[in-house]
């Protein structure tokens, strides 16, 4: 369980965290005002239904209310879908999240790797759809892929879905990066169509409050809806869980000047690395993954610096490491910082 | 699923809220400070292993910290728990809190009641240990037990785990009122000679902070606790929680208070509903419940008050309300709306 995941600053020293991949931009001043509002009324029980969040973000995105459900984070989400669907088989990406195994797992089910290839950039192509055969109950995927930020093709998605309806296999989309990403690339829209897809999306990173918890899940068929909730504990979300969660949906413009402001710094960073003679795989969320010979997390941890080191992650090997998009002066004095480490 | 519990202000216009148990004291001004201050860092995550909550727990039970288990709430470690045991058939007491039966039922497991008799003032007595033989997996009560507040006999729940140790019971016992009980009535200085034994807490009720969720889970088979915490989300634990669930521990006399002061009131209460004819099954927690013919959930609901109607507990019929127990002048306020209404 070491280091399966970034962002372990409670048992590190650190300086400035370039392991997790939360918005730069920071929490939204209302978001942090509703927070602070909160505390009042946390001598109530929070609403059970979470009526006002559910209202809030159906009309936000569209959705109607009874496709949605509401999580102590996706991780929450993750772990009711499996627990709900209880799949033999599941599939999934490597290398990718590792809450996907760590969810799958948690039922007994067997998990089946499909490797994902860096000369095909990263991306599945067709080898992942005949990968998929009736054996397979689960797929659990990344639309951007974590840790590679790679999107998936709209074309070649909508292809996924139809070919794993086909097989009868219930698709988890985990969509918890894709407000980071420019252009019309969730499938949010679409999910009606998909009764077999559950979009998995976070307030987490987009917002900055992975403090809080909270995700939701969108899916079209009412009883697997109904049968996932089933696993839920009764008031999973708490008072400030949801009174952020209204707040965040009500800010205007806090997604769009953070897509502008990553596409920029992206670019810089991508720049100034490669000029290094580092590798970069050029996703498009709010991190990037690259590849160097030099030891870099351990000696950007000597600096204070903590970046995420993937040789853990089922697919990477040693020299892979993540690292967030974070404010222009904070990335300069990462680039420094790399700069100075020799192989 | 309508109305299975108390404290539903969300769809209620509602002045005082009598329908829900938690502290009268209110949140303690430290843990609110917390609360406050824990807004602050809500842009980083969690401690995935919230390492100094259980420190913080542990030192002040005297309970080693790999015997202790925090969740997002109790009903997220019931939850947990069925998830990890599967029980097929669950033996509940009747009446008793709902949350028990929603958690069994998720996992499809049987649930078989054991109903409690008014005229054994709601107690378990010998019968419940003659209904529990070796086609049980699990049992679920509260000490005290929740809706009539009556706390076990010390040496019949020595008796009673010693039982179920030999039929190969697990038994999951919910402590979340007992810190409203005088003297010495929690087995958890115990808790490490009964392997079957795991005992459920919350944060919620005695600190007051049913928006916050935190609960925790004492056991002292370390791998039935690992197993519990393998069908746990990750980060299941807000920054929230921990900061404040450390806050709390901290508290001195605040518990001791609440002690004191609940004995007053709820003898207050007793006398004067007694006086009004109404029945009264006193028992040790911060609610109390009655019997009358009077139609008190509806007048009380014209008068802005809300109770808890117990006819939808198992074991329970027409005439049931639950009462928590709060300031002199609220109680006053009910007692004066109570004695209005009519038969």
């Amino acid at each position: 369980m070491k280091n399966v995941h970034g962002g372990d600053i409670y048992r590190n020293r650190i300086d400035l965290d370039f392991s997790v991949n939360i918005n730069p931009s920071g929490i939204p001043k209302s978001v942090k005002a509703a927070l602070y509002k909160a505390v009042e009324s946390c001598d109530k029980y929070p609403d059970i239904e979470a009526q006002a969040l559910k209202e809030a973000v159906s009309s936000t995105l569209l959705i109607p209310q009874e496709q949605l459900l509401f999580g102590n984070g996706a991780s929450e989400l993750f772990m009711a879908a499996v627990h709900a669907l209880r799949p033999k088989k599941t599939m999934i990406l490597a290398p990718s999240f590792y809450g996907y195994e760590y969810a799958a797992k948690a039922v007994g089910s067997e998990v089946i790797y499909f490797f994902l290839k860096q000369e095909n950039d990263f991306l599945p192509q067709e080898g992942l759809l005949e990968a998929l055969n009736e054996k397979i109950d689960l797929l659990i995927l990344g639309n951007p892929n974590n840790p590679t930020g790679k999107k998936l093709d709209q074309t070649y998605l909508r292809c996924l879905l139809e070919h794993c309806r086909e097989k009868n296999i219930t698709v988890v989309l985990d969509e918890c990066f894709i407000e980071f990403c420019e252009g019309e690339c969730s499938i949010i829209s679409e999910s009606k169509e998909y009764e077999h897809l559950l979009i998995v999306r976070a307030f987490t990173k987009i917002y900055a409050i992975p403090g809080v918890r909270l995700g939701y899940l969108i899916g079209s068929d009412p009883l697997l809806l109904e049968k996932i909730k089933r696993h839920l504990p009764e008031w999973n979300l708490s008072t400030f869980a949801q009174k952020a969660g209204i707040a965040c949906v009500k800010e205007h413009g806090y997604i769009e000047e953070t897509i502008k402001y990553l596409k920029d710094e992206r670019e810089y960073l991508i720049k100034e690395l490669r000029a290094m003679g580092i590798m970069v795989f050029a996703g498009e969320a709010d991190f990037i993954l690259i590849y160097t010979k030099k030891p870099l997390y351990a000696y950007l941890l000597t600096q204070g610096i903590l970046i995420r080191d993937c040789r853990n992650f089922k697919g990477l090997t040693e020299g892979y490491y993540r690292i967030a998009i974070k404010s222009h002066k904070d990335n300069q004095r990462l680039l420094k910082a790399i700069g100075e480490c020799n192989e």
